[in-house]
């Protein structure tokens, strides 16, 4: 990743929320593993320079998925006849307690990571399982595969079965420790608070948690109102229900950066406050479809100005490449535009991808698009295979083809953190 | 095909809607290019065959595409930020303008062909251009990759660009033409009368057409209330509006068997015809969720004993591989049933193969799943690589992971009408 890298072809980026920045066979110049800048004609400083020609593919940003759950991969297209508590009690604890194995535990997660860089995703805000060593196998899967983004060992102390409920106590010690030892050792995976979510955390966990999130300064990922079900047990267990949202606030973890998974039910007050302590919301569109969870309705967060980036939910959502996530995004949008009754734009192109490039890599503090100065995140895809007998197509319109028709197998090229790592 | 073909492998069938018949490690046994049985263990007659063993695969029945359109094979996955009228005028008419050339459609149809093939799609209901040559093209090409079932001629003769609008009589003329020819030269692939839909064809046309389909005793595909623009335009376009079927209904095209694609918007009183005659509901969820166009109640038609059957409808669904329909139907139902208040129940992986294999079968007259007599459709799936570190799952199981999770490569083996055609 010394020197300079000049990439040759069809450019596209979303810098930001509704912008698509096409560049037809222009340059990208990184130096020494960080973006220099996006250009039509490559400027007279670079000539000399060795260039990559790369004409007949689409040059992007690589994905961000911010909202994963690593132990559940092996149950990736499984139980989807169920909805969310059902499932959780028939297949995710049983494969998630498999974790206390450490070979278990390396089996999975390096071809877990190894299948994200395939896919071109280098960015993540991924759930562990409850176990320690367990989750600092994940980091060191991730790290080699240089995956970069945020880690969560989970918590949890009631309303799940014996064999994965942690005593409160050792809990947060473990957790404790873990944040101590994966800050010492990691580079690119960094530590996330991660309760799963109210009705498997007793209000004394959340307490401890929120504490060490602010001891160690470091963020909060957690699920929010997602299911209708989980909403109504959420109510049952609280002593003075004010939202769900306020379960986690009073605990200290409903804080600036804190990663909200789904909120397809936060009410007005919520998002409100959502907007008001910038707290992120995570749209699961392919998780909300599968486990018949409902829409989240992300124009009405955008409008609010909340800040919104996309997950794939791996594995209550049924897969873990991004342009599957990006298609649901605007097929739930679509649905949700007829449901209130053509009222709420749905989601284009430009604005799902941004959500799923740009969004999630600006909460981990990048730029959006190709920033000047960001350490190279890039894809290239070759699309020669869609353009049969469609000549004449504009880069957006070949752009919009790629994401609908993409496989893991088209994507040629994969650079994370200015190394190319595929 | 000539001989006994035995594999040997774990089998799954859904003969009848609802039911999943699933076989560990059983046997699927054909004699000359036609079923003999599904069996636990090899009958001893048998013994001494050769047998394929297909040990960590699964074997099940191709799938039918009930409603597809050839020519816009070019344009999968282009213009899905549109609804329905503004897609054709934009996409859809420019490109099926082009099959004129029958250079261009032997470019696009032996591709299209084989693709249908590599993705395990064995039968299907095709509609081609307006373009009498191109469609015996479109024929030709199926008829040699050994793709079976309907394909029909498009007619138009209003509403639409002057460089597509057929002369009313001409069409008609062209059309019987078509008809005669085709049913001599080919052995698999047989005419449909193919109306575009209402807001395209005059009633004389209609007429003609629906004299035609009685004449020749062939089948009729077409569209039926499919996007709420379509229908206001439908009715503006009627002298005495009495439902979008009735204006099928008075030409002779609302008849036993007739394919009517998408019916998202059929009333009780259209239901209750379609029910009374025998006409058949295609559904095409991939493409009423990309072309916005509402969720057909898949389960109200069920229950109200309507035959239905899957199609992908290229390329206003954006996937031409069935799993990816499966799994759409399966997610549209899901928000139907949250959006009738819980009412109309999901469908499950069991019912949606079923309509995306053995309905469609039934509708070009063969039995449901693999019935003894019937020539072999069929296709092998190898899911091993899903099964990382998820040992023990019943094939059930597998089954339905391997439909989320299935891409073409997955796909070994394909038999159509009883010869090995991948």
């Amino acid at each position: 990743m010394n020197g300079y890298l000049i990439l040759h072809g069809d450019i596209v980026e979303a810098p930001s929320f509704g912008k698509l920045n096409c560049v037809e066979y222009g340059y990208l110049v990184a130096k020494d593993g960080r973006i220099v800048g996006v250009y039509k004609d490559l400027p007279e400083e670079y000539e000399g320079q060795p260039v990559t020609d790369l004409a007949g593919s689409i040059i992007m940003p690589s994905f961000c998925d911010m909202h994963l759950h690593a132990p559940q991969y092996p149950l990736l297209g499984l139980g989807l006849d169920m909805q969310l508590l059902e499932w959780l009690e028939t297949y995710t604890y049983p494969t998630e307690a498999r974790f206390a194995s450490n070979e278990y535990a390396s089996r999975v997660y390096y071809a877990f990571a190894k299948d994200l860089i395939n896919g071109g995703t280098t960015r993540v805000a991924a759930f562990s399982s409850i176990h320690k060593e367990a989750t600092m196998i994940l980091m060191d899967a991730l790290e080699r595969a240089r995956v970069i983004g945020l880690v969560g060992k989970v918590n949890m102390d009631r309303n799940c079965p014996d064999y994965i409920r942690e005593d409160t106590a050792k809990s947060l010690e473990d957790t404790e420790q873990w944040i101590i030892e994966s800050r010492r050792k990691y580079r690119f995976v960094k530590p996330a608070i991660t309760p799963r979510f109210i009705p498997t955390c007793s209000p004394e966990l959340l307490d401890g948690l929120g504490k060490l999130a602010a001891k160690y300064n470091i963020p909060v990922q957690t699920h929010l109102s997602e299911n209708s079900d989980e909403i109504n047990l959420t109510r049952a267990l609280s002593k003075e229900y004010a939202g769900y949202w306020h379960e986690y606030a009073q605990h200290g973890l409903f804080t600036e950066g804190a990663l909200m998974a789904h909120c397809v039910y936060s009410d007005h007050m919520e998002r409100s406050v959502m907007h008001e302590r910038n707290v992120w919301a995570v749209h699961c569109p392919t998780a909300n479809m599968d486990l018949s969870t409902g829409i989240m309705p992300v124009r009405r967060f955008v409008y609010e100005d909340i800040n919104v980036a996309l997950g794939s939910d791996v594995a209550g959502g049924a897969a873990i490449f991004m342009p599957r996530v990006i298609i649901s995004a605007i097929r739930a949008s679509k649905r949700n535009w007829l449901a209130t009754a053509r009222n709420e734009r749905c989601l284009n192109m430009a604005e799902a991808f941004y959500l799923a490039t740009s969004a999630g890599a600006k909460r981990l503090g990048y730029g959006g698009g190709f920033t000047p100065g960001d350490p190279l995140h890039c894809i290239v895809a070759d699309d020669q295979r869609m353009c049969m007998a469609d000549e004449g197509r504009s880069l957006r319109e070949r752009f919009e083809r790629l994401i609908y028709r993409m496989q893991p197998a088209d994507i040629t090229h994969v650079w994370s953190e200015g190394e190319r790592v595929k």
